[in-house]
């Protein structure tokens, strides 16, 4: 049994004895994202105690609970206090066995399956392997394409395959782009393109030429100066490129031509990849390619 | 208000009338996607239904909960019965307001909340923006630094930053090391080279040069020769590239090497790039730099 051992979560509340630690177990019978997803998202309502995490991916046998159970017993032993377990777990017994260890469980999919079976009156089919994953080969075949498409089509590498983009993300260099179309691929297997908008397309105050047949496609990420200017001085410290004043004048233009294009954008200073990504979608009604 | 409009799920088991059609809603006062995770998880248990999925990000303000009631409530009007609603809402009074929908209500982390502050002994603080996000600046910085890395090393296109990758993905063409290097940094900061082992790295049944020193970093891909020559095919169609002949002797090749070696590797056929990537953080002790 392999556990993940992930970086802690509060540790800035340990005590000098770092005796006031608590054990935090991410257990599944997939790769544990959803089930550790949530719970960080939990113990961001206690910042003051820290939290030492552990992840146990692909507990899909009773001998994987079972030494899943003697791992989470451990901590117990060591700590002295029940280590938390937030598991997500869809076979009803192995979700069992990983209960009966000597910790606090907090079981996610406790109790679900049985309500909206209830709810649809449909018995629920047997666990497949599947539940977690995105092995259809039509989905993994519309992302791992997606992904290429990011990457022929990103920073304005190549402007001909424009037809084919879903989205085209535009702003200044470093606000974000070359993540955000990326994880558009990876997470929705949108085809996402992106081109930076410089100096030179900057002071026309108009579309560079490229762009003009895809307005319809364009959409633009405006970023806070002060975060822009920081960003850039950890790649080219102290450059022209780096200065609040260069940055200022960038993100002025870049703004003058979204609105005199009419061209949909957000800011994206305090969001993370995920919720760009969400936002973006929400503001454009772009079609997911699954999910 | 605006909804996202997702793709069905079991959409082959629409009948002819549309009539035994389900409307599900995932909710959040974040982007949804875990919300999502876990609804779309749980459905994969009643195959026989199909499932109309809307999406509604960002619900954090009352007037917010408001309007996705009146979604809901529409589509019970529409469907005449309830659609399943699955939230994951931290604070309390817009979760209560969803629950007050003509819907039959999943709310995850109802009581989970209240359950960890009583174990704890702690009373939780309030709810802040940055429960879902990771706005955190130094891990964004990570995370876009970890994508810009495996942007600069995919595919082999230089090797003279290895001494600063965390791990080197290894493998013939089109065996999933792209996808696999983008989502290590975009979901776990980790810094990820790729190298395609291509013919002539294959028959001489050694390392390439570029790789020897950073033995220790190597991680091999390997993958079904019918699947290869499948993606293979959909790439160059009839080409000798993509033939089953030429796929297999590079696949043998490739995992000569890995043996004589003693790289170790895992066959990714069945596997999504979630699972290929927390696979590789199992087998490899490998850090995660945030999470």
């Amino acid at each position: 049994m392999d556990t993940i051992k992930a970086t802690m979560q509060n540790k800035n509340a340990l005590n000098e004895t770092g005796d006031n630690l608590r054990t935090v177990f991410y257990v599944s019978d997939g790769t544990a994202i959803t089930s550790e997803t949530i719970g960080r998202s939990m113990l961001t309502r206690f910042p003051d105690v820290p939290f030492q995490v552990y992840v146990i991916p692909y507990v899909d046998s009773m001998e994987k609970a079972d030494s899943a159970v003697d791992h989470i017993n451990q901590a117990y032993q060591k700590d002295g206090v029940k280590p938390l377990v937030f598991d997500t777990i869809v076979d009803d017994k192995i979700r069992e066995r990983i209960n009966q260890a000597d910790a606090f469980n907090l079981d996610i999919y406790e109790g679900l399956i049985g309500k909206i079976s209830e709810e649809l009156n449909v018995t629920p089919a047997p666990h497949t392997v599947n539940a977690h994953g995105d092995v259809d080969s039509e989905i993994y075949k519309d992302r791992i394409d997606a992904v290429h498409f990011a990457l022929d089509n990103d920073d304005g590498a190549r402007t001909h395959h424009y037809t084919a983009a879903d989205i085209i993300l535009i702003g200044v260099s470093r606000s974000g782009k070359t993540p955000t179309s990326l994880y558009l691929a990876l997470q929705f297997g949108i085809r996402a393109a992106n081109y930076p908008l410089t100096e030179d397309d900057l002071y026309e105050n108009t579309l560079p030429k490229a762009l003009q047949p895809y307005k319809d496609k364009l959409f633009g990420l405006v970023i806070d100066t002060d975060r822009l200017a920081k960003i850039r001085q950890e790649r080219k410290a102290d450059s022209r490129y780096a200065s609040y004043r260069q940055c200022q004048q960038e993100l002025q233009a870049v703004q003058g031509i979204y609105i005199s294009q009419g061209i949909p954008n957000i800011d994206v200073s305090t969001m993370s990849i995920e919720e760009i990504a969400t936002r973006i979608l929400q503001m454009t009604g772009l079609k997911r390619r699954f999910g």
